[in-house]
């Protein structure tokens, strides 16, 4: 049975996965921001009493994997398959977090689009009748991204306007075949959008359009209209890409009043100097395992779609004068079937 | 219907997706080794024509999507699903190649073992039912790869023994839900395995570890036999690390007479220069798509295990002292379902 229409972009899971464990990891800055009540640990020292960054993204995720997975009452052993990635060169925060995990891994890279990719990944394996048990996994931390994508913490460089701060956390969701909910009831997968935005500093602009392409394939293919999910959450326009977003439905005749954003919720825009507000593979991830599932379970809301956005830009490709190509991945969660 | 065993790592697929086109793309040293009559596309410009070598590493997906896409007769449009990735930071190879691209995008980071996963995770996603269409494609370029693992080509640098040569191309599969074959019948997901070697010149004694543990598992799951495959392929071993994967199953009381490497088989050891061999995600996968699914195609053999190798290593986590985590995915392709 093909559970996706010719042309479509979008999945109905059949039998749709269950959330069976979610959890999160953050350092100092993601702590003292007013999500602070949903994440499962705040390091006030974001080395996580490592030598390096690099090490530092790697021990979270192998914290967020084990906390969410104690929440599931698993093991990783139980696992059949983990989908993770981050933004780190070769992905090297997931491969050395996978290191000594007795379960087939799965690399992805969809830079900031990660949590959602692997989250719809995982949960196709389920659906697929590939398996009963998957993790989906991301992290990013403020310190590695800085010096890779930017200039070392050092340097002291001027940040823009329009930049935004990457989370320094990690999150992780265990689905199950069977189980209680919330469930993922569909996946939409994204295509390439690239509007022309050359300006790595300016990711919620570059991103806003690939995010209105994938919602608006998302209510095309399942006849759903906006009103049916109590919060659209993207992953991480920012305040500007948000604004952006927003606009471009309202051309469309279509005032999504229901729209949010992961990367405004989980600073203090005023007050922790993040300018346009959080980003990177953390920050949606730290988000959707706190705030917005936290918040389904507690009955404040009944369906989100929740949509991973990713510049796919290098330093390289930004040297080379190149634009920047964009994705987002939506899951639709649902706390019934 | 579960089709995986319970702490199995091998998926049996109900409706074995069929590969409905096939074709390559690599550069002028390929070119002149013992495989160019299989190449579809052999240039003797490594630039392809682009600015810079990461642009012409782009350039070559796109001509090795668009000639497998010509193969099957059949237009990027009808793609459900396109999964690629490949060695570049931030995997701009593929990201920029899927520019302009209109099909869904799933990213995937698996190092030299991208082919393997890419093809494993189409083939779950039509046989899960989730379309009907999809393309599995990856690429590696000598002188991107150069420059980012190790030194810059200018910077002309003695390679040690055990190095292997990335290679130039990029190779694409299209599957289809329905088809003639040869058939994708199996995918069996590694684990990571990391053995403490750290030499980054050495990554054929890293992998084989991997590489046997997957094997192992393959034959533990469906209780197949080596001798039931007519060839098993390992991608990218290279020299160094195929004796040692011989090593390991022969101490096991098991001689793999029908074992060989795509890292062997693409250039002449003696004659080219390249150590121990090819690597790169390019290897194996302008080697499927060229030599092992022509011979397939044409009688000569019916059933091989494909098993793509990859080393989850980058030049940071060299400099920080680490050892190397290595990643194995195999596929078995059959002729008949």
């Amino acid at each position: 049975m093909i559970t996706k229409k010719l042309g479509a972009q979008t999945i109905a899971f059949a039998a749709p996965p269950s959330i069976a464990g979610h959890a999160n990891v953050v350092g100092k800055k993601e702590g003292d921001g007013p999500l602070a009540g949903s994440f499962d640990l705040i390091n006030q020292d974001d080395s996580f009493g490592e030598k390096s960054w690099e090490k530092a993204e790697s021990a979270m995720q192998k914290l967020a994997l084990s906390a969410a997975l104690d929440k599931a009452k698993q093991s990783v052993s139980v696992l059949d398959y983990i989908f993770a990635g981050d933004l780190l060169n070769q992905c090297i925060g997931s491969g050395f977090a996978m290191r000594g995990q007795d379960a087939p891994f799965l690399g992805l890279y969809g830079a900031c689009s990660t949590m959602a990719e692997s989250l719809c990944m995982a949960s196709a394996m389920l659906d697929g009748g590939f398996g009963e048990w998957a993790a989906a996994l991301t992290s990013s931390h403020f310190c590695s991204a800085e010096r890779q994508y930017r200039t070392p913490l050092e340097y002291g460089g001027q940040r823009t306007p329009t930049a935004q701060w990457t989370v320094t956390g990690s999150g992780c969701i265990i689905l199950a075949r069977d189980g209680n909910g919330p469930y993922v009831t569909h996946a939409t997968i994204g295509k390439i959008v690239d509007k022309g935005i050359k300006d790595a500093n300016n990711m919620g602009a570059a991103m806003a359009p690939a995010a209105y392409e994938t919602i608006k394939a998302h209510f095309q293919d399942t006849g759903r209209r906006p009103s049916q999910y109590d919060l659209i959450v993207t992953g991480d326009l920012g305040k500007l890409g948000s604004e952006i977003l927003f606009d471009l439905f309202h051309k469309d005749g279509m005032d999504l009043n229901n729209l949010t954003d992961c990367g405004t919720l989980i600073y203090d825009l005023e007050g922790q100097d993040v300018h346009c507000g959080g980003s990177g593979c953390g920050c949606s991830a730290v988000v959707l395992t706190g705030h917005l599932l936290n918040g389904m379970r507690a009955g404040r809301w009944k369906n989100i779609l929740f949509c991973g956005t990713g510049a796919l830009l290098s330093p390289t490709s930004t040297q080379q004068g190149e634009s920047i190509p964009c994705i987002c991945h939506a899951a639709a969660i649902s706390c019934t079937k």
